[in-house]
């Protein structure tokens, strides 16, 4: 393999050993094809390499498929921004944002994401993801819940990131099934009959359900989900490409490792963090 | 410290025990009153323990700082909204979206993002970040680069994540400066002068110069900037609340530790970035 940070490569390469603009703007040219579909329905950058190694996964490679990623007015913007850059790099795999409403959502802090479909025109997800986000009232209207649960019933995977799985799991579809959540709402989930597991990536009835922990955990969720919709080859080289080698500076990502000052400071900001019973708008 | 997964913890706690909803709409409050203000400038969610907190940070607590994140076509979005996560909870922050045109940009995938500021508009960032992305055909351009190297000049802080890196460097702005890159494309930055260094965060100028390398190295770049800016115990704070206490499922996060039939799949998508001169749309 070569070094990849061989710092005595020459900038200026002779132009046969550089490649193409055309390869590299054939890239371009199906993300920009996904931009001109109707609605919000975006293709992925499928390659031959790439559906050839994709060959391992459960779906057959040349099986088109559908993520549905429902968004709502004050989601959290990186608990899908993290899957859907893994995503995009599945073979044959359309990813469609949708909301209630359609068009732009405003998600927490006021940023404005989309074009979205409306969630009433979407006939069938193979698999659909709901994200989490600081105040869950909107997805937890009569109707919003209505077409998750639509959505979930007809899915071949229900998966979600953060407090993503207490939107699920009030629709009733996660009774009795294990389910990752936000550490700070994890026991919420006790509250609609579903099991809290506490861990990064939780499964249950051989994958048909799928959830990550909290926000960040979105990442380590999405690679596993690609692993085995597209196989582990589609996996690691996603994570390749999105140079998921991570390294934090401090030990604080979960309480069992922060300093117990810096886990008042989040009880403080959402009273029963600690006990993983966060309440936020929304929940009942 | 009370254990966040207590299996035992009741479903039904006696009220008192419970956050009143006033404390956590609260959150929701100053998140909505962010969206309500003019333009992209949306606050952060500044409390008083943090804003205590932050007093070992570089800034005064109560100075206010404005981080300008600079969008453009075909940009990648996770570059930004791991960072943006994080920026997000520094008291006294606010965070700026902005771009050539103002208004919505059309990110890498056809996603659509913002409202945004025109960077004309913005007189000066205490801190400009520059996210990479497919194709830097955009913000190569002498306009975009006149107002990146205008805002990077009257600016404490220039930053980039991933191949953002490479924008700022087309401004001059990086001549003999320490800057990270993606993997793929690392050595292009000497062709603007700049010194490339593989790690997952570099600073140079006793951190006047910061940047991260690719894409999900924003999350461990933010988390730095936060410590430098407000201090280490909110980074760890912030660090808590976004849950990032990675667990990758496979080993395939650079380079040096893929599988080389992975770098060879990448090699192909990406011709040259094994080598890190990877060339996209945009580079001369």
């Amino acid at each position: 393999m070569t070094d990849p940070i061989d710092n005595n490569a020459s900038a200026a390469q002779p132009i046969n050993t550089r490649p193409s603009r055309r390869d590299v703007l054939k890239l371009g040219s199906i993300a920009a094809l996904g931009a001109l579909l109707g609605g919000g329905a975006l293709l992925g950058r499928a390659t031959p390499a790439l559906a050839e190694a994709a060959s391992t996964g459960t779906l057959s490679p040349s099986e088109s498929f559908d993520i549905v990623i429902a968004v709502y007015p004050n989601g959290t913007l990186l608990d899908f921004a993290g899957p859907s850059e893994v995503f995009h790099w599945l073979p044959n795999t359309n990813i469609r944002y949708a909301s209630l409403e359609g068009g732009p959502v405003t998600l927490e802090y006021g940023v404005v994401y989309g074009k979205t479909e409306r969630l009433a025109d979407i006939a069938k997800a193979d698999l659909i993801m709901v994200p989490g986000g600081s105040d869950l009232t909107a997805p937890m209207q009569p109707a919003y819940q209505a077409q998750i649960r639509r959505l979930a019933d007809g899915a071949r995977y229900v998966t979600s990131v953060c407090n993503g799985s207490l939107v699920l799991a009030a629709t009733g579809i996660l009774k009795g099934k294990r389910s990752a959540c936000h550490w700070a709402f994890i026991n919420d989930l006790k509250e609609y009959g579903a099991i809290p597991v506490p861990e990064r990536f939780v499964e249950d009835d051989n994958g048909r359900f799928m959830s990550g922990g909290g926000i960040t955990a979105g990442i380590d969720f999405a690679l596993r989900v690609a692993a085995k919709l597209r196989g582990q080859q589609v996996a690691e080289f996603a994570q390749l490409l999105i140079e998921y080698d991570p390294a934090p500076p401090f030990h604080s990502g979960h309480p069992r490792d922060a300093r117990p000052e810096i886990v008042a400071m989040v009880e403080k900001e959402l009273p029963g963090a600690s006990k993983g019973l966060a309440r936020i708008p929304g929940i009942r």
